[in-house]
């Protein structure tokens, strides 16, 4: 990947100087970019000698070196052969930006799997096809072949899976004087895919921020384990195409598992910040180029008391909390306001304070505070008519603070974001000569900083945690699950109370006689339970009888599942009754499991019943997860109320059941055969032990 | 209010070309936004002739006429006194800027009821104080002191409670291309509220969309009333200052009842659109420059593959469904494509149509076919380097389109809107010359659009609704409410009853066989609930027996609440025991009701017990109300699924409950006293019918 991003040379096959042709496009983005490696042109006419100052070549052989990097935009059609000839002559790294190929069609198929196949043959690596490719600013690198201006210098690297958005991504960059490192459009991803451009840039030092923007994610697991090993901020912006209609799932787990629910909670795991709208980019960016966040506490300032509460509102959305600088610094204020028709606290509206000398002052204290992580300001630079220049309206509107704002983020090591209103040429050209950044909303301003201060939590989280757990399971376990294949119910028990999660005592009986002595043996009261290959669903054959409360009721209960089996199937075979221990009260709870087609097993978990069905207040962790993690989810979620005690209910410690969904998530993470998993319910009893109290399970192989 | 808008003479009080006379900056903005009447300054150190041409008074009393309105923005402590000097010399309308009043203790207090007691005295209407009064574009009057130019004429009107704000806003403004009919910026509002700028501005011909700015709603109701008869797009962002924590109450209802709750579902009532970021004034005013929505179909277009997937997204999100133009549309496009790469769908990616000549017709076929209701298109208009003129990309990003795009909106008489990315100088340029709206983003113009639709649609449900309900009462139940006062336990089932709620079956019966024959009459099981003036919370005096199966039972039941309460409180009044029937099972609801200090009278009602206390799924309408608009709210719930029969439950019909809620709302919009009010549960039935089992009261004169 260095070389692809550093090439020293490169040959861009299909060049020419007649009219419409798009490979001139990247000669010239090369050259307007100050790319300073060798340029070769190929084309087979062979009719030109040079291009724009380029020397031109028939074939690839004919070239004087071996390029680096060659850069394919020519008809699919003669895409497998031309890489065929470049890796005879040792070229080892291809752009492949054409498009026709497994995008479109059966014939587009052939050909990428002959050009992949040519490829691999050759030890060629190669980004595409059907894509922009790579630009880099550090060296001028611009092979993408729309005619584009070099967005400046920066942090900021970013693989997109639209070039269209790239482009405007650009612009946009430059718009806001925020500056690019690299940019990877990956296309179709024959070879290179974003999760080894991501672990590229994870390493590389020229990037400080990496976002990407998706519309499918193939592998979310590899792209979440990518992530967790970067130490730098990762935004995503993933469009959610609408899903078609989900199948029809035996389980509760397989409806709740859409990808969208799963994809938010591992993002999050992951420390990755998922963005919602394109502005967000540049947003969290800019909040990145400040110091850490290292708190929750802001001060809120502004000379315009309505931009006061409203910054206000949205530290309160964010997260966040007002600061108190202390009674010093309120005292202080108070020689600092003209008319002292102003109470000073936070928010400090500073409408009062006409004498602009007062801010460098004012921007150190808040910031210099031990009560103060940090701070945000908002100021309009309205376009005013010129009017005598004492007046204070002018003084206080066009008064450049500028020095006074980075001064105080400099010398506290704290962020202090600072929006500036006013039209569009104003701010441009304030911006244009600024050496930080300027926010354009209050919003985006303090979602920024809420993204930046999570990222810095999440990293020092991430970094005490280590790696995820290995999924192991017993030898016993491994064993018993070789014996089940397709929709099992509560057999499927004994395998997760040899996975160590307790399920309730219970005997096969074969007689009424085996039947009693098991509830005697057991003790009153029990529930009988259908055993039978034929009859899944036992309540709809009679097949379930409770609260049986001695030896007598459970004969006859006996007798009256078999009968009632016989009579709802007559031809389904009875295999005896189950003798269950009926359980104390508790709380009933959901756990499920199921394999994501992007991010493998995952486990769902939540307050059982309606709660989970209608409320959807349940969360899920990929697999395998801890009981830490589970906990810190559980008490996210509004039910948790109801665990708490909530309307006089019963307080329970739910240590046990956080550690049984840890359990879970290993099985299902040693086990991909086990498609879909429900423990429904799942009681935490009194002194918080749990039960696992019904089971179902599919497993395919 | 008409004259206040378009005075015809105005005198500047305290007008000086002295240094740092604030006045001045008025007569500045006057003037160099061409306002034409006669305008003159009253200073009274008598010292200057004139001031920029203007002819100077020494008092108001030398003035040649009587003006139409005059500014005041002189010292607090002068201003009674001049206010009564205008009205003495027959000057009807003040504009009061200046600071120092109400807002500023309580000598500011007793300045402002002195100046407010002297314009009542000569039938004086004024504005403020402590604002920047008024402006109007069409007759170039300005009176902020804050120099400003004058924003591009339209027909945006904006009431602010920030005078900050209101700058920012006409800045911002001129940036988007929006043009401003009026401006109020009502300070204090002594005298003028912003429901008289409100309801005069609904009047106003030459306004078409009406903004506000607010930090508090003092009269809730009467803001919602004046909207409900205004027929123009009303938007509000109401800064939400945090609340202090909120006084214990006795009700659930109290405790449900933070202002904002009640505000958000008051203005939804009446077709208010709430805001919740500054952009989306610009946002929405923009929509509303297009024909009305009649629909939620939208054709999304792009030539930006990502493009087309944020709108679509967006789209979801907003309650937009796609649009399908129909087969022949799609069979047009086949023709219009260049490589064929791309298969034609809704989202229409038009990235493979190359020649801009084909813009024309696909926007006319789109906007033409009676499958679509509206469309979006997105495109950008990068800064790209000046290329060979011939190249596909310069051709399709520096293709003015804004032709093809309203010709089909003027065709069509629906709304098509477009977003251009592309840098801010490029854009602001375009824009400069456009004669419609052009959007920044596809999250605000998407946003936009759906605030337009819903305004109609509910404008249209508004017509047909006519005016609310008048609250009425009975004689009886009016009678009824007389006796009592404070905490009310359920006594107050009676007052219920006689307003046309059922209630259990109960009977008083003061001993053992009493009790028995009242059970014995009304069927058994039973439950007995002691009735004592000194014991509100029965259960804690072992005061409740339920499920008493016969009258033995019910006998000793008796006996047993007597001696618990003697044991309990030796000193309590017993008073006999209530025998209630037993009410079958069905679905247990909540119904409150609070006078709310901004919006009046509020009912409450969302699915009982944990859905109310945890998960907050409960809404509200102001009284009184109608069960049609309780039975959409309510359907709204995410409960809502429980009563139609989620899991497995009861399915029920929910009119008879709407009807009960419709009950209660007009109960307390007709006895203010009763300030708090608690049916909990509300029991529905099997077959849809209603019974009120408990209820708490409290009753405050």
């Amino acid at each position: 990947m260095e070389k692809m991003f550093n090439p020293e040379s490169i040959a861009i096959l299909g060049l020419s100087a007649k009219e419409g042709n798009i490979p001139r496009l990247i000669l010239d983005n090369l050259l307007r970019w100050g790319y300073k490696g060798r340029i070769f042109g190929v084309h087979p006419d062979g009719s030109e000698f040079q291009v724009s100052g380029i020397s031109m070549y028939q074939n690839v052989e004919e070239l004087p070196i071996v390029p680096d990097l060659a850069v394919l935009l020519i008809p699919a059609r003669y895409v497998p052969d031309m890489v065929e000839a470049c890796g005879r002559f040792g070229i080892r790294r291809l752009a492949l930006l054409s498009g026709g190929f497994n995008e479109l069609g059966e014939e587009g198929e052939r050909l990428a799997s002959t050009a992949l196949a040519h490829a691999k043959n050759y030890g060629i690596r190669f980004i595409g096809p059907n894509c922009l490719a790579l630009a880099n600013t550090a060296n001028g690198m611009c092979l993408p072949f729309v005619p584009i201006h070099k967005p400046p210098v920066g942090g900021f690297s970013m693989i997109s899976q639209s070039g269209g958005l790239g482009i405007f991504q650009w612009n946009h960059l430059r718009n806001e004087n925020v500056g690019l490192a690299k940019f990877a459009s990956i296309g179709n991803k024959l070879d290179i895919s974003e999760i080894e451009v991501l672990e590229y840039l994870g390493k590389d030092p020229a990037t400080r921020v990496i976002g990407m923007y998706l519309e499918s994610v193939a592998d979310g697991r590899a792209l979440v384990e990518a992530a967790r090993n970067i130490d730098k901020p990762i935004l995503i912006y993933k469009a959610s195409v609408t899903q078609a209609g989900q199948q029809a799932a035996m389980s509760h787990t397989a409806a709740l598992a859409s990808d969208e629910t799963v994809m938010d909670s591992a993002f999050k795991d992951a420390g990755i910040i998922r963005l919602h709208n394109f502005d967000d980019f540049i947003n969290v960016i800019k909040a990145f180029e400040f110091p850490p966040l290292r708190g929750n506490r802001l001060m809120v300032m502004s000379p315009i008391g309505g931009g006061c509460v409203m910054m206000a509102d949205n530290c309160e959305k964010n997260g966040f909390v007002m600061a108190d600088p202390g009674k010093a610094f309120y005292e202080d204020m108070q020689k600092r306001g003209n008319a002292g028709i102003i109470q000073f606290t936070n928010p400090l509206d500073l409408g009062d304070v006409y004498d602009m000398k007062h801010y460098a002052p004012i921007f150190h204290g808040v910031m210099h505070s031990d009560g103060v992580d940090g701070a945000v300001y908002l100021n309009q630079w309205p376009d005013m008519p010129k009017t005598d220049e004492r007046d204070v309206f002018t003084k206080l509107f066009h008064t450049d603070v500028s020095r006074e704002v980075i001064g105080a983020v400099r010398s506290s090591g704290k962020p202090l974001g600072a929006v500036l209103w006013g039209s569009s040429p104003t701010l441009d050209k304030i911006k244009r000569h600024l050496g930080y950044p300027l926010f354009n909303t209050p919003e985006g301003m303090i979602y920024g900083l809420a993204m930046q201060r999570d990222f810095y939590a999440k990293r020092l989280a991430l970094e005490a945690e280590g790696s995820l757990p290995t999924a192991v399971c017993s030898d016993e376990v491994n064993k018993m699950l070789e014996k089940y294949e397709g929709d099992i119910g509560e057999d499927f028990l004994e395998v997760l109370n040899s996975h160590g999660i307790a399920v309730p005592e219970n005997r096969m009986a074969l007689s009424e006689d085996e039947a009693a002595a098991a509830a005697e043996a057991m003790g009153y009261p029990v529930v009988l339970k259908l055993v039978s290959p034929d009859a899944l669903h036992k309540s709809d054959v009679g097949g379930v009888k409770v609260g049986l409360p001695d030896g007598a009721a459970v004969a006859r209960a006996f007798g009256e599942i078999r009968d009632s089996l016989k009579k709802h199937l007559p031809h389904a075979r009875f295999e005896g009754v189950r003798v269950v221990a009926m359980a104390d009260e508790g709380h009933d709870m959901f756990v499920g499991a199921s394999q994501d087609s992007s991010f493998g097993p995952v486990v769902f978990f939540g307050y059982g019943g309606v709660f989970v069905e209608v409320f959807k207040d349940v969360d899920n962790l990929i697999c395998p997860t801890t009981a830490e993690k589970v906990e810190e989810r559980l008490s996210l979620l509004k039910s948790h109320a109801l665990l708490q005690g909530a309307r006089g209910g019963l307080k329970v410690n739910t240590l046990d059941f956080c550690q049984l969904v840890a359990k879970v998530s290993t099985l299902v993470a040693a086990h991909p055969e086990i498609s879909e998993l429900d423990l429904n319910p799942v009681r935490i009893f009194k002194d918080g032990s749990v039960m696992a109290l019904d089971v179902r399970a599919r497993i395919e192989r």
